[in-house]
Protein backbone atom coordinates (compact mmCIF):
# COMPACT_ATOMS: atom_id res chain seq x y z
CA UNK A 1 0.00 0.00 0.00
CA UNK A 2 2.91 2.61 0.24
CA UNK A 3 3.61 3.90 -3.70
CA UNK A 4 7.58 5.22 -4.70
CA UNK A 5 7.88 8.50 -6.64
CA UNK A 6 10.99 9.33 -7.88
CA UNK A 7 12.42 12.40 -8.63
CA UNK A 8 15.78 13.14 -10.96
CA UNK A 9 16.82 16.53 -9.02
CA UNK A 10 17.81 19.26 -11.40
CA UNK A 11 20.11 22.64 -11.70
CA UNK A 12 17.24 25.01 -11.64
CA UNK A 13 15.55 23.11 -8.72
CA UNK A 14 18.05 24.56 -6.54
CA UNK A 15 19.06 27.44 -4.79
CA UNK A 16 22.48 29.92 -4.50
CA UNK A 17 23.36 27.77 -1.88
CA UNK A 18 24.07 24.97 -4.34
CA UNK A 19 20.72 22.86 -2.49
CA UNK A 20 17.26 22.41 -3.36
CA UNK A 21 15.18 25.02 -2.85
CA UNK A 22 13.27 23.64 0.41
CA UNK A 23 9.85 24.30 -1.14
CA UNK A 24 10.73 21.97 -4.09
CA UNK A 25 10.17 18.65 -1.25
CA UNK A 26 6.48 20.32 -0.94
CA UNK A 27 5.82 20.06 -4.31
CA UNK A 28 7.15 16.43 -4.63
CA UNK A 29 5.74 15.59 -1.81
CA UNK A 30 2.23 16.61 -3.50
CA UNK A 31 3.52 15.50 -6.96
CA UNK A 32 4.04 12.09 -4.73
CA UNK A 33 0.37 12.36 -3.18
CA UNK A 34 -1.01 12.04 -6.23
CA UNK A 35 0.87 9.40 -7.43
CA UNK A 36 -0.31 7.64 -4.94
CA UNK A 37 -4.19 7.68 -5.30
CA UNK A 38 -3.68 7.62 -9.29
CA UNK A 39 -1.78 4.42 -8.39
CA UNK A 40 -4.55 2.65 -6.14
CA UNK A 41 -6.79 3.67 -9.37
CA UNK A 42 -8.62 7.29 -7.99
CA UNK A 43 -8.82 9.13 -11.49
CA UNK A 44 -6.73 11.82 -11.67
CA UNK A 45 -8.46 15.72 -10.74
CA UNK A 46 -10.17 16.46 -13.63
CA UNK A 47 -12.08 13.30 -14.42
CA UNK A 48 -13.06 13.44 -10.40
CA UNK A 49 -14.41 16.53 -10.44
CA UNK A 50 -16.84 15.63 -13.20
CA UNK A 51 -18.49 12.73 -11.73
CA UNK A 52 -18.03 13.91 -7.96
CA UNK A 53 -17.56 17.27 -7.34
CA UNK A 54 -13.74 16.68 -5.65
CA UNK A 55 -11.29 18.95 -7.10
CA UNK A 56 -8.57 17.51 -4.84
CA UNK A 57 -7.11 17.23 -1.59
CA UNK A 58 -6.27 20.37 -0.14
CA UNK A 59 -3.32 21.01 2.17
CA UNK A 60 -4.89 21.64 6.34
CA UNK A 61 -1.73 21.14 7.70
CA UNK A 62 2.35 19.86 6.89
CA UNK A 63 5.41 18.79 8.96
CA UNK A 64 8.61 18.54 7.17
CA UNK A 65 11.78 17.19 9.03
CA UNK A 66 15.02 18.14 6.97
CA UNK A 67 18.08 15.97 8.05
CA UNK A 68 20.44 16.12 4.85
CA UNK A 69 20.54 19.04 1.98
CA UNK A 70 20.45 17.14 -1.36
CA UNK A 71 21.64 18.58 -5.39
CA UNK A 72 21.08 18.48 -8.90
CA UNK A 73 22.18 15.19 -10.71
CA UNK A 74 20.92 13.34 -7.39
CA UNK A 75 17.83 11.14 -7.86
CA UNK A 76 15.80 10.81 -4.86
CA UNK A 77 12.68 8.17 -3.90
CA UNK A 78 9.59 9.45 -1.78
CA UNK A 79 8.12 6.45 -0.32
CA UNK A 80 4.14 7.62 0.32
CA UNK A 81 1.45 6.13 2.47
CA UNK A 82 -1.54 7.02 4.47
CA UNK A 83 -0.80 6.68 8.14
CA UNK A 84 -4.46 7.37 9.52
CA UNK A 85 -7.91 7.76 7.94
CA UNK A 86 -10.14 10.53 9.97
CA UNK A 87 -14.22 11.13 9.15
CA UNK A 88 -13.19 14.13 7.05
CA UNK A 89 -9.26 13.68 7.08
CA UNK A 90 -6.43 11.96 6.28
CA UNK A 91 -2.84 11.63 7.46
CA UNK A 92 -0.08 11.11 4.59
CA UNK A 93 3.55 10.68 5.04
CA UNK A 94 6.51 10.97 2.86
CA UNK A 95 9.78 9.60 3.19
CA UNK A 96 12.31 10.95 1.06
CA UNK A 97 15.93 9.44 0.65
CA UNK A 98 18.82 9.19 -1.75
CA UNK A 99 19.94 5.65 -1.52
CA UNK A 100 20.27 5.18 1.88
CA UNK A 101 20.23 8.02 3.19
CA UNK A 102 17.14 9.99 4.72
CA UNK A 103 17.23 13.70 3.43
CA UNK A 104 13.82 14.40 4.87
CA UNK A 105 10.45 13.69 5.70
CA UNK A 106 6.66 14.87 5.97
CA UNK A 107 3.53 14.33 6.98
CA UNK A 108 0.60 15.81 5.28
CA UNK A 109 -3.06 16.50 6.67
CA UNK A 110 -5.40 16.60 3.82
CA UNK A 111 -9.53 16.70 2.98
CA UNK A 112 -11.41 15.55 0.35
CA UNK A 113 -12.81 19.07 -1.14
CA UNK A 114 -15.97 19.96 -3.17
CA UNK A 115 -16.68 23.82 -4.38
CA UNK A 116 -19.16 25.48 -2.24
CA UNK A 117 -19.70 28.78 -4.13
CA UNK A 118 -16.31 30.98 -4.74
CA UNK A 119 -15.17 28.20 -1.74
CA UNK A 120 -13.68 25.11 -0.93
CA UNK A 121 -15.80 22.56 1.43
CA UNK A 122 -14.06 19.26 3.17
CA UNK A 123 -16.32 16.11 2.88
CA UNK A 124 -16.27 13.05 4.18
CA UNK A 125 -13.65 10.90 2.57
CA UNK A 126 -15.09 8.99 0.08
CA UNK A 127 -16.06 5.12 1.27
CA UNK A 128 -14.86 4.13 -2.53
CA UNK A 129 -11.67 5.95 -2.29
CA UNK A 130 -10.39 4.76 0.86
CA UNK A 131 -11.41 0.82 -0.33
CA UNK A 132 -8.90 1.13 -3.26
CA UNK A 133 -6.09 3.02 -1.34
CA UNK A 134 -6.74 0.09 1.38
CA UNK A 135 -6.53 -2.70 -0.91
CA UNK B 1 10.74 43.50 15.78
CA UNK B 2 7.98 42.07 13.10
CA UNK B 3 8.20 42.75 9.97
CA UNK B 4 5.65 42.51 7.40
CA UNK B 5 5.90 41.14 3.71
CA UNK B 6 3.89 41.90 0.91
CA UNK B 7 2.84 39.37 -1.94
CA UNK B 8 0.65 40.02 -4.44
CA UNK B 9 -0.52 36.94 -5.86
CA UNK B 10 -0.28 35.63 -9.56
CA UNK B 11 -1.92 33.31 -11.67
CA UNK B 12 0.82 31.06 -11.80
CA UNK B 13 1.13 31.11 -8.46
CA UNK B 14 -2.85 28.93 -8.80
CA UNK B 15 -3.06 25.48 -9.79
CA UNK B 16 -6.11 23.78 -11.62
CA UNK B 17 -8.26 24.16 -8.42
CA UNK B 18 -7.84 27.92 -9.03
CA UNK B 19 -6.22 28.38 -5.68
CA UNK B 20 -2.43 29.07 -4.52
CA UNK B 21 -0.52 25.80 -5.21
CA UNK B 22 0.83 25.92 -1.33
CA UNK B 23 4.49 24.72 -1.45
CA UNK B 24 4.17 28.38 -2.88
CA UNK B 25 3.18 29.44 0.46
CA UNK B 26 6.92 27.78 2.14
CA UNK B 27 8.36 30.01 -1.08
CA UNK B 28 6.85 32.96 -0.06
CA UNK B 29 7.67 32.32 4.26
CA UNK B 30 11.20 31.93 2.92
CA UNK B 31 11.34 35.30 1.07
CA UNK B 32 9.72 36.55 4.58
CA UNK B 33 12.05 34.82 6.48
CA UNK B 34 15.20 37.02 4.12
CA UNK B 35 13.17 39.95 4.53
CA UNK B 36 13.52 40.16 8.03
CA UNK B 37 17.02 39.35 8.51
CA UNK B 38 17.49 42.44 5.54
CA UNK B 39 15.24 44.81 7.60
CA UNK B 40 17.22 43.97 10.99
CA UNK B 41 20.40 45.37 9.21
CA UNK B 42 21.81 42.05 8.23
CA UNK B 43 23.45 41.59 4.75
CA UNK B 44 22.06 39.16 1.85
CA UNK B 45 24.16 36.19 2.36
CA UNK B 46 26.31 36.16 -0.91
CA UNK B 47 27.76 39.06 1.12
CA UNK B 48 27.93 37.40 4.50
CA UNK B 49 29.68 34.77 3.14
CA UNK B 50 32.06 36.46 2.22
CA UNK B 51 33.28 37.92 5.67
CA UNK B 52 31.53 35.06 8.04
CA UNK B 53 31.31 32.11 5.70
CA UNK B 54 27.60 31.98 6.05
CA UNK B 55 25.59 30.86 2.84
CA UNK B 56 22.14 31.28 4.18
CA UNK B 57 19.59 30.14 7.09
CA UNK B 58 18.55 26.05 6.00
CA UNK B 59 15.52 25.06 7.35
CA UNK B 60 15.28 21.65 9.90
CA UNK B 61 11.92 21.96 10.12
CA UNK B 62 8.89 23.39 9.00
CA UNK B 63 5.19 23.31 10.32
CA UNK B 64 2.15 25.50 8.32
CA UNK B 65 -1.27 25.20 9.11
CA UNK B 66 -3.83 25.94 6.10
CA UNK B 67 -6.99 27.98 7.19
CA UNK B 68 -7.93 29.43 3.99
CA UNK B 69 -7.12 29.34 0.50
CA UNK B 70 -5.86 32.52 -1.69
CA UNK B 71 -6.23 32.78 -5.13
CA UNK B 72 -4.57 35.29 -7.79
CA UNK B 73 -5.33 39.21 -7.50
CA UNK B 74 -5.29 39.03 -4.12
CA UNK B 75 -2.67 40.71 -1.81
CA UNK B 76 -1.76 38.56 1.42
CA UNK B 77 0.81 40.02 4.11
CA UNK B 78 3.13 37.75 6.18
CA UNK B 79 4.38 39.03 9.71
CA UNK B 80 7.36 37.49 10.62
CA UNK B 81 9.20 37.04 14.21
CA UNK B 82 11.87 34.78 15.87
CA UNK B 83 9.69 33.28 18.53
CA UNK B 84 12.73 31.65 20.24
CA UNK B 85 16.46 31.52 19.90
CA UNK B 86 18.59 28.53 21.33
CA UNK B 87 22.49 28.10 21.20
CA UNK B 88 22.26 26.65 17.59
CA UNK B 89 18.72 26.97 15.83
CA UNK B 90 16.19 29.85 16.29
CA UNK B 91 12.22 29.60 15.75
CA UNK B 92 10.56 32.28 12.94
CA UNK B 93 6.87 32.42 12.80
CA UNK B 94 4.78 33.75 9.82
CA UNK B 95 0.92 34.38 9.90
CA UNK B 96 -0.07 34.83 6.37
CA UNK B 97 -3.40 36.96 6.63
CA UNK B 98 -5.23 38.47 3.79
CA UNK B 99 -7.16 41.83 5.38
CA UNK B 100 -8.75 40.57 8.04
CA UNK B 101 -8.58 36.44 7.34
CA UNK B 102 -6.13 34.52 8.40
CA UNK B 103 -5.06 32.03 5.42
CA UNK B 104 -2.05 30.02 6.82
CA UNK B 105 0.46 30.40 9.69
CA UNK B 106 3.90 28.68 9.57
CA UNK B 107 6.91 27.99 11.77
CA UNK B 108 10.45 27.00 10.83
CA UNK B 109 13.28 25.39 12.69
CA UNK B 110 16.31 27.52 10.64
CA UNK B 111 20.04 27.24 11.70
CA UNK B 112 22.73 29.40 10.25
CA UNK B 113 24.90 27.35 8.40
CA UNK B 114 28.49 27.18 6.52
CA UNK B 115 30.14 25.58 4.22
CA UNK B 116 31.93 22.35 5.47
CA UNK B 117 33.43 20.30 2.39
CA UNK B 118 30.79 19.20 0.33
CA UNK B 119 28.45 19.48 3.29
CA UNK B 120 26.56 22.02 5.33
CA UNK B 121 27.49 22.76 9.11
CA UNK B 122 24.77 24.12 11.68
CA UNK B 123 27.08 26.72 13.78
CA UNK B 124 26.27 28.77 17.13
CA UNK B 125 23.96 31.58 16.59
CA UNK B 126 26.22 34.77 15.83
CA UNK B 127 25.71 36.85 19.14
CA UNK B 128 26.18 39.96 16.50
CA UNK B 129 22.93 39.22 14.28
CA UNK B 130 21.18 37.70 17.33
CA UNK B 131 21.45 40.99 19.00
CA UNK B 132 20.62 43.25 15.75
CA UNK B 133 17.43 41.10 15.70
CA UNK B 134 16.50 41.98 18.73
CA UNK B 135 16.78 45.28 18.50
CA UNK C 1 -1.56 52.50 -22.29
CA UNK C 2 1.90 50.76 -20.86
CA UNK C 3 2.10 49.46 -17.55
CA UNK C 4 4.92 48.95 -15.15
CA UNK C 5 4.97 45.93 -13.39
CA UNK C 6 7.59 45.38 -10.27
CA UNK C 7 9.33 42.51 -9.02
CA UNK C 8 11.28 42.03 -6.15
CA UNK C 9 13.69 39.41 -6.71
CA UNK C 10 13.89 36.78 -4.15
CA UNK C 11 16.75 33.97 -2.96
CA UNK C 12 14.27 31.38 -3.97
CA UNK C 13 14.63 32.98 -8.02
CA UNK C 14 18.02 32.35 -7.97
CA UNK C 15 20.08 29.16 -9.18
CA UNK C 16 23.69 27.89 -8.22
CA UNK C 17 25.07 30.43 -10.19
CA UNK C 18 23.48 32.65 -7.85
CA UNK C 19 21.52 35.06 -10.62
CA UNK C 20 17.46 35.00 -11.07
CA UNK C 21 16.68 30.88 -12.68
CA UNK C 22 15.54 32.31 -16.87
CA UNK C 23 12.74 30.71 -16.65
CA UNK C 24 11.74 33.07 -13.93
CA UNK C 25 11.34 36.13 -16.28
CA UNK C 26 8.80 34.35 -18.32
CA UNK C 27 7.24 34.00 -15.19
CA UNK C 28 7.11 36.97 -14.08
CA UNK C 29 5.93 38.76 -18.00
CA UNK C 30 3.00 36.48 -17.92
CA UNK C 31 1.90 38.12 -14.65
CA UNK C 32 2.66 41.65 -15.74
CA UNK C 33 0.61 40.54 -18.93
CA UNK C 34 -2.12 40.14 -16.83
CA UNK C 35 -1.50 43.56 -14.83
CA UNK C 36 -1.97 44.85 -18.10
CA UNK C 37 -5.02 43.69 -18.66
CA UNK C 38 -6.69 44.42 -15.08
CA UNK C 39 -5.62 47.58 -15.12
CA UNK C 40 -6.92 48.74 -18.30
CA UNK C 41 -10.31 47.41 -16.59
CA UNK C 42 -10.14 44.02 -17.96
CA UNK C 43 -11.74 41.36 -15.16
CA UNK C 44 -9.49 38.41 -14.06
CA UNK C 45 -9.52 35.42 -15.74
CA UNK C 46 -11.68 33.96 -13.71
CA UNK C 47 -14.58 36.32 -13.84
CA UNK C 48 -14.11 36.48 -17.28
CA UNK C 49 -14.78 32.84 -17.77
CA UNK C 50 -17.99 33.31 -16.21
CA UNK C 51 -19.28 35.76 -19.25
CA UNK C 52 -17.51 35.20 -21.77
CA UNK C 53 -15.70 31.75 -21.72
CA UNK C 54 -12.40 32.98 -22.42
CA UNK C 55 -9.87 31.04 -19.73
CA UNK C 56 -6.72 33.65 -20.28
CA UNK C 57 -4.45 34.51 -23.31
CA UNK C 58 -1.93 31.46 -23.58
CA UNK C 59 0.92 31.62 -25.24
CA UNK C 60 1.80 30.51 -29.04
CA UNK C 61 4.97 32.12 -29.00
CA UNK C 62 7.95 33.86 -26.91
CA UNK C 63 10.87 35.02 -27.54
CA UNK C 64 13.26 36.53 -25.26
CA UNK C 65 16.88 38.03 -24.94
CA UNK C 66 19.09 38.05 -21.94
CA UNK C 67 21.01 40.84 -21.47
CA UNK C 68 22.38 41.36 -18.14
CA UNK C 69 22.20 38.47 -14.66
CA UNK C 70 19.77 39.66 -12.05
CA UNK C 71 20.26 38.60 -8.44
CA UNK C 72 17.92 39.13 -5.31
CA UNK C 73 17.53 41.62 -3.24
CA UNK C 74 17.44 43.55 -6.38
CA UNK C 75 14.17 45.28 -7.98
CA UNK C 76 13.10 44.94 -11.53
CA UNK C 77 10.90 46.80 -13.64
CA UNK C 78 8.75 45.15 -16.86
CA UNK C 79 7.16 47.41 -18.72
CA UNK C 80 4.52 46.02 -20.45
CA UNK C 81 3.04 47.29 -23.91
CA UNK C 82 0.39 45.43 -26.75
CA UNK C 83 2.74 46.49 -29.73
CA UNK C 84 0.23 45.10 -32.37
CA UNK C 85 -3.35 43.79 -32.97
CA UNK C 86 -4.26 41.24 -35.42
CA UNK C 87 -7.78 39.42 -35.88
CA UNK C 88 -6.84 36.67 -33.82
CA UNK C 89 -3.69 37.59 -31.71
CA UNK C 90 -1.80 40.38 -30.15
CA UNK C 91 1.53 40.69 -29.67
CA UNK C 92 3.02 42.06 -26.27
CA UNK C 93 6.65 43.55 -25.67
CA UNK C 94 8.25 43.71 -21.89
CA UNK C 95 10.69 45.74 -21.42
CA UNK C 96 12.79 44.47 -18.04
CA UNK C 97 15.33 46.51 -16.38
CA UNK C 98 16.74 47.55 -13.22
CA UNK C 99 17.28 50.95 -12.91
CA UNK C 100 18.87 52.15 -16.28
CA UNK C 101 19.83 49.12 -17.21
CA UNK C 102 18.13 47.02 -19.55
CA UNK C 103 17.86 43.28 -18.50
CA UNK C 104 16.12 41.57 -20.82
CA UNK C 105 13.57 42.12 -23.27
CA UNK C 106 10.80 40.10 -24.67
CA UNK C 107 7.88 39.64 -26.78
CA UNK C 108 4.90 37.39 -26.86
CA UNK C 109 2.34 36.22 -29.22
CA UNK C 110 -0.97 35.49 -27.41
CA UNK C 111 -4.40 34.41 -28.10
CA UNK C 112 -7.63 34.68 -26.35
CA UNK C 113 -8.98 31.48 -26.01
CA UNK C 114 -12.25 29.37 -24.77
CA UNK C 115 -13.27 25.47 -24.09
CA UNK C 116 -13.72 23.43 -26.71
CA UNK C 117 -14.53 20.12 -24.86
CA UNK C 118 -11.02 18.91 -23.82
CA UNK C 119 -8.97 21.01 -26.09
CA UNK C 120 -8.43 25.31 -26.17
CA UNK C 121 -9.77 27.32 -28.89
CA UNK C 122 -8.30 30.80 -30.29
CA UNK C 123 -10.75 33.40 -30.80
CA UNK C 124 -11.33 36.53 -32.64
CA UNK C 125 -9.24 39.57 -30.16
CA UNK C 126 -13.11 40.64 -28.54
CA UNK C 127 -13.44 44.29 -29.09
CA UNK C 128 -14.50 45.29 -26.45
CA UNK C 129 -10.89 44.05 -24.64
CA UNK C 130 -9.07 45.91 -27.31
CA UNK C 131 -10.78 49.20 -26.87
CA UNK C 132 -10.24 49.30 -23.13
CA UNK C 133 -6.15 48.36 -23.92
CA UNK C 134 -5.83 51.27 -26.06
CA UNK C 135 -7.74 53.62 -24.16
CA UNK D 1 24.03 13.46 -30.74
CA UNK D 2 20.52 13.94 -30.32
CA UNK D 3 19.40 13.16 -26.19
CA UNK D 4 15.78 12.18 -24.96
CA UNK D 5 14.23 13.96 -21.74
CA UNK D 6 11.31 12.44 -20.46
CA UNK D 7 8.76 14.61 -18.27
CA UNK D 8 5.84 13.50 -15.84
CA UNK D 9 3.78 16.72 -15.93
CA UNK D 10 2.31 17.12 -12.36
CA UNK D 11 -0.86 18.73 -11.19
CA UNK D 12 1.26 21.54 -9.73
CA UNK D 13 2.97 22.35 -13.19
CA UNK D 14 -0.85 23.36 -14.20
CA UNK D 15 -2.31 27.09 -13.89
CA UNK D 16 -6.16 27.51 -13.07
CA UNK D 17 -7.14 27.04 -16.98
CA UNK D 18 -5.68 23.30 -16.13
CA UNK D 19 -2.62 23.47 -18.66
CA UNK D 20 1.03 23.40 -18.11
CA UNK D 21 2.09 26.96 -16.90
CA UNK D 22 4.01 27.90 -20.24
CA UNK D 23 7.41 28.89 -17.93
CA UNK D 24 7.59 25.11 -17.00
CA UNK D 25 8.38 24.43 -20.57
CA UNK D 26 11.23 26.75 -19.99
CA UNK D 27 12.54 25.05 -16.87
CA UNK D 28 12.18 21.55 -18.41
CA UNK D 29 14.26 22.49 -21.95
CA UNK D 30 16.98 24.04 -19.26
CA UNK D 31 17.28 20.32 -17.63
CA UNK D 32 17.30 18.95 -21.18
CA UNK D 33 20.20 21.13 -22.08
CA UNK D 34 22.10 19.90 -18.88
CA UNK D 35 20.95 16.36 -19.59
CA UNK D 36 22.51 16.51 -22.73
CA UNK D 37 26.26 17.75 -21.65
CA UNK D 38 25.80 15.40 -18.73
CA UNK D 39 25.03 12.42 -21.37
CA UNK D 40 28.05 13.59 -23.56
CA UNK D 41 30.38 13.24 -20.33
CA UNK D 42 30.42 17.02 -19.48
CA UNK D 43 30.49 17.07 -15.72
CA UNK D 44 27.95 19.02 -14.05
CA UNK D 45 28.62 22.32 -13.61
CA UNK D 46 29.27 22.27 -9.62
CA UNK D 47 32.17 20.10 -10.79
CA UNK D 48 33.22 22.15 -13.68
CA UNK D 49 33.26 25.12 -12.13
CA UNK D 50 36.40 24.04 -9.80
CA UNK D 51 38.81 22.64 -12.91
CA UNK D 52 37.81 25.54 -15.57
CA UNK D 53 36.12 28.16 -13.51
CA UNK D 54 32.62 27.43 -16.05
CA UNK D 55 29.37 28.38 -14.01
CA UNK D 56 27.58 26.60 -16.66
CA UNK D 57 25.28 27.88 -19.72
CA UNK D 58 23.91 30.82 -19.31
CA UNK D 59 20.97 32.37 -21.87
CA UNK D 60 21.16 34.64 -24.13
CA UNK D 61 18.29 34.30 -26.36
CA UNK D 62 15.32 32.02 -26.50
CA UNK D 63 12.81 31.26 -28.83
CA UNK D 64 9.08 28.88 -28.53
CA UNK D 65 6.62 28.35 -30.19
CA UNK D 66 3.24 26.26 -28.66
CA UNK D 67 1.63 24.79 -30.54
CA UNK D 68 -0.56 22.11 -28.45
CA UNK D 69 -1.09 22.62 -24.33
CA UNK D 70 -0.70 19.53 -21.92
CA UNK D 71 -1.51 18.53 -18.63
CA UNK D 72 -0.85 16.89 -15.34
CA UNK D 73 -0.71 13.45 -15.70
CA UNK D 74 0.90 13.37 -18.91
CA UNK D 75 4.59 12.24 -20.38
CA UNK D 76 6.12 14.16 -22.94
CA UNK D 77 9.73 13.91 -24.17
CA UNK D 78 12.16 16.43 -24.82
CA UNK D 79 14.47 15.97 -27.74
CA UNK D 80 17.90 17.90 -27.44
CA UNK D 81 20.42 18.81 -29.82
CA UNK D 82 23.35 21.28 -30.87
CA UNK D 83 22.27 22.82 -33.93
CA UNK D 84 25.18 25.32 -34.18
CA UNK D 85 28.41 26.16 -32.95
CA UNK D 86 29.80 29.78 -32.82
CA UNK D 87 33.01 30.72 -31.64
CA UNK D 88 31.57 32.43 -28.26
CA UNK D 89 28.06 30.75 -28.85
CA UNK D 90 25.75 27.76 -29.63
CA UNK D 91 22.21 27.24 -30.41
CA UNK D 92 20.29 24.41 -28.95
CA UNK D 93 17.35 23.05 -30.25
CA UNK D 94 14.45 21.49 -28.26
CA UNK D 95 11.24 19.67 -29.85
CA UNK D 96 8.53 18.41 -26.96
CA UNK D 97 6.02 15.56 -27.48
CA UNK D 98 3.60 14.13 -26.29
CA UNK D 99 3.61 10.18 -28.44
CA UNK D 100 3.38 11.72 -31.66
CA UNK D 101 1.99 15.07 -31.09
CA UNK D 102 3.96 18.07 -31.15
CA UNK D 103 3.65 20.41 -28.04
CA UNK D 104 6.27 22.85 -28.37
CA UNK D 105 9.26 23.46 -30.01
CA UNK D 106 12.15 26.14 -28.61
CA UNK D 107 15.66 27.53 -29.83
CA UNK D 108 18.00 28.75 -27.23
CA UNK D 109 21.45 30.88 -27.54
CA UNK D 110 24.00 30.20 -25.15
CA UNK D 111 26.82 30.56 -23.84
CA UNK D 112 29.78 29.24 -21.52
CA UNK D 113 29.95 31.89 -18.82
CA UNK D 114 32.84 32.55 -16.09
CA UNK D 115 32.52 34.74 -13.24
CA UNK D 116 34.34 38.01 -13.39
CA UNK D 117 34.25 39.62 -10.16
CA UNK D 118 30.31 40.27 -9.44
CA UNK D 119 29.82 39.67 -13.29
CA UNK D 120 29.44 36.74 -15.69
CA UNK D 121 31.74 36.84 -18.91
CA UNK D 122 30.92 34.54 -22.37
CA UNK D 123 34.22 32.41 -23.02
CA UNK D 124 34.97 30.96 -26.28
CA UNK D 125 33.07 27.06 -26.83
CA UNK D 126 35.89 25.12 -24.62
CA UNK D 127 37.43 22.77 -27.58
CA UNK D 128 36.98 19.80 -25.77
CA UNK D 129 33.62 20.03 -24.61
CA UNK D 130 32.40 20.58 -28.13
CA UNK D 131 34.51 17.60 -29.12
CA UNK D 132 32.50 15.14 -26.71
CA UNK D 133 28.94 16.65 -27.78
CA UNK D 134 29.68 15.67 -31.59
CA UNK D 135 31.12 12.29 -30.73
Amino acid sequence: MKTVFKVDIQFGDCDPAGIVFFPNFSKWMDAASLHFFVSHGVPPWRELVKTTGIIGTPLLEINTRFMKPATYGETIEIQTEITEWRPKVFVMQHIVTRDETLICEGTEIRAFCIRDGDRLKAIEVPADIKEKCQA
